[in-house]
């Protein structure tokens, strides 16, 4: 059927970020939606309260958009932060440089669809505000490691 | 700004449906919200009572995902019919021959997201219950013209 039955769908939590950087998305679920598709995939996304919904990022080769399906978050990115209601809609062109996620600083959750193509083979992620990057190879730190 | 300003999108009506086909489409209207990205599209669609999403069809090389923002309409597909609610989310994988669309039957509007590839150099859409069809051409007629 192509209705979705959210209830047979399996909700995954945690994250392979290196560490300390997982610990703001520890409030952070997530049910993939769209494993039927090929083109783009897309994850129906819950964020408790205090729960970010990634590390701040851009990709150089993945579109992305998200709409708000219920509650409010605080989208942040390198223009300042707005914040988002249900059936807000916000889009993350690939390649460009502008750092973003959401913040969920209220206190019930909130519920958003978040959809992106998936090119891991050449994809590489920013993130501006920490010491990581993750290219084809996988996440690494940019700093150089001790000697 | 990565949210999208929807008072400032052109709301767009119409469609290029062959006569008569286009009837039934005529109180749709909907906003692209994606033009910053290109690797997917997403239209903001709504429908007033009575209006139908599209005629019912598929796509051989488009992958589709629908989510019910607002109100409530019908998918109607080759399984059978389904009430979608806010929240609702549909897949239509490309390729995968089960025409679908929505109708709205309620007495208020309805509003959803549909987000889709767009490949008009190889995509064709079948229309399996009209005499009607797409391929990168355009549309035509599936029964031959009277001589």
């Amino acid at each position: 059927m192509p209705r979705i039955d959210l209830s047979a769908l399996p909700v995954r939590t945690g994250s392979s970020y290196l560490s300390p950087h997982d610990q703001a998305v520890q409030g952070r679920s997530w049910q993939a939606v769209a494993t039927s598709l090929s083109q783009f995939g897309a994850n129906l996304v819950t964020l408790e309260p205090g729960a970010w919904s990634s590390q701040r990022h851009w990709h150089t080769h993945e579109d992305e958009l998200l709409v708000l399906l219920a509650g409010e978050a605080v989208l942040v990115e390198e223009h300042g932060e707005t914040l988002l209601k249900p059936g807000d809609i916000a889009c993350f062109p690939a390649g460009i440089a502008n750092g973003h996620h959401l913040q969920n600083r209220s206190a019930r959750p909130c519920q958003f669809l978040a959809i992106g193509t998936d090119r891991p083979d050449i994809d590489e992620c920013h993130y501006p505000d920490i010491d990581m990057h993750l290219d084809p190879a996988g996440f690494r730190r940019k700093s150089p490691r001790p000697a």
